[in-house]
């Protein structure tokens, strides 16, 4: 097996830089939209075989390090008892929303394997499908950012509503992070008993909040996640989203990767958290438009301001965007891998 | 006149710490609901009598110090020739969106007083009405997040189609910003020649550009701005929103005072800038939703984590919400004067 992404986590000596891309199994690819075919997103995420093949698409077509579960994370609201739908160009929507305490009762914590077995039977899938090639992610969202798309019912600006519920109703927003939480927790502990060789922990929209709200309101909720999930023994990763600010909290939370995106220079988020955490990152995806020499100097600065980290996992600020041209995405995985041969 | 804004941007001794808000003139006040009654947001725009008249009234319900032109960063592109219109909810749009040389050979680089005349009459009738009670600022969009909107056609979620021209057609963006950047010049000149007594730089979107991006794409721009305006002896504010990352760079710009978001410990911000910057901001809009008692606690860490800026002058972070309490926020402003009385 490769395993160069495994032992960049824990800091051990990598043959080359390892590298996998956010969203690598997506729309960008010719292959996905081939299994994806006329069914919607959420059908595609709940077909264990065919999500299997899109998951490892990217592993073939792109020489990736990792592979990571094709899902979403809204999945686990879903699975908390929410109505939850995709909507082509308008992006996810939950049609009730969490606002009152009785919203708040009425969510349910799931037993994962009843609610989301079939995202367990995709890892035990892959599991066997990928034959060891390279290791598998699992991954949930952060539960702050779940809230926001609960408490909104989907996107939002400013994010009025899930801070509203925070400044004025405290009490109400903690008994909802307490449940969103404990979900976290045992659909993670699920997903590696399934198989699930590394977990990442996604806090797409931490970055909205000031550094006293972020103490308060989303930090100790992951502390949570990561304690409980340390003692499986896999590496666990931390991606606060525009978390420049939130860096010198984020690094305590015991995880042993933090994800970056590309707002910070790597050099200066080494810096701040020190010799003892690996970071995950981080080119902006829109540079995958620039000329390759142009591509190759910005990745080679990437990969030389992360030389102080005790780790470096290569990867883009935020995910791949549908009008990249595939070509680009697999020059930069060579680039990556050209550059940083040991 | 009640100069402490004027002051403390030029580092000079205050009364107390002065303070204006973002979009303090809007939607949040039943009497701005009043005076623009069926109108669209840009007839109020164009209407001197009306546009004055709103500018004055959050001088007159919340006493803040320093009055801010009501008007919009977009005015200009559609001085330019671009087609403009400000849809409810859904935000602006420019159906003719900057794509091609052809596109950028067709923007003119307007004389300000021909095209932008309303906002000088605006201006010259605003420094009669306010009477000397506090100072008026004028503004433009800095030429970075101008091109956003010319180039996306409106607001966007990850500004692919400018960032794809500035990667992969550099000359075609350089030859936009160079005409966006005169026009910004010459309207901030005319703005000064009216009567405008500070100018502030609105770059709402720096902040989606990674450090180098900032460098090469946006900051050389706003220098230029700024050179050109210093002569005019008025304080110069720049605001780079969500640019906590490049706040190295902004400091550099020549700008007297640099405005903050929320994400940012004032404190922290205060350490990179060092003593010879005022700064200006920071507290989360959305935190006017807090009980007072809280609201309190923060302003004042606000207000002490500014003290070792060179100047302070007290802000949110982004614009005042249209769900807020007026009442809110005029706690927010006379909490800021009385703990901060000299």
């Amino acid at each position: 097996m490769n395993t160069n992404f495994l032992r960049a986590c824990k800091g051990e000596a990598v043959d080359h830089t390892p590298i996998w891309i956010m969203r690598q199994a997506g729309r960008y690819l010719p292959q996905y939209h081939d299994v994806r075919g006329k069914g919607t997103f959420l059908e595609l995420c709940k077909n264990p075989e065919r999500a299997a093949e899109v998951t490892i698409q990217p592993i073939d077509f792109l020489d990736v390090d990792a592979a990571i579960l094709f899902s979403d994370i809204l999945v686990t609201p879903e699975a908390m008892g929410m109505h939850l739908v995709f909507e082509e160009k308008r992006g996810p929507i939950l049609p009730e929303p969490i606002r009152t305490k009785a919203d708040v009762d009425k969510l349910i914590v799931p037993d994962p394997v009843d609610k989301l077995g079939y995202v367990m039977d995709t890892i035990r899938l892959l599991r066997k499908e990928l034959e060891g090639r390279v290791p598998l992610i699992g991954f949930c969202g952060a539960p702050f950012t779940l809230a926001t798309y609960m408490v909104e019912g989907g996107s939002s600006k400013n994010y009025f509503n899930t801070k509203n519920m925070m400044y004025s109703a405290p009490a109400l927003y903690g008994a909802m992070m307490d449940k969103v939480t404990e979900c976290c927790i045992s659909y993670l502990q699920a997903q590696v008993e399934a198989g699930a060789q590394a977990l990442q922990v996604f806090d797409s929209w931490a970055g909205v909040l000031a550094p006293c709200d972020f103490a308060e309101f989303a930090l100790p909720y992951v502390k949570r996640i990561i304690d409980a999930l340390k003692p499986f023994g896999v590496p666990l990763i931390y991606f606060a989203n525009n978390g420049a600010t939130l860096l010198d909290q984020s690094m305590t939370c015991g995880a042993d990767v933090l994800g970056l995106d590309w707002r910070i220079n790597i050099e200066d988020a080494v810096k701040i958290v020190g010799p003892d955490i690996a970071l995950q990152g981080n080119l902006d995806p829109i540079a995958l438009f620039l000329p390759e020499d142009k591509l190759e100097k910005r990745i080679a600065r990437i990969l030389d301001g992360a030389k102080g980290a005790k780790g470096h996992i290569f990867n883009l600020g935020h995910g791949i965007i549908p009008e990249t041209d595939p070509a680009k995405a697999k020059f930069v995985v060579e680039t990556v891998h050209r550059l940083s041969k040991r």
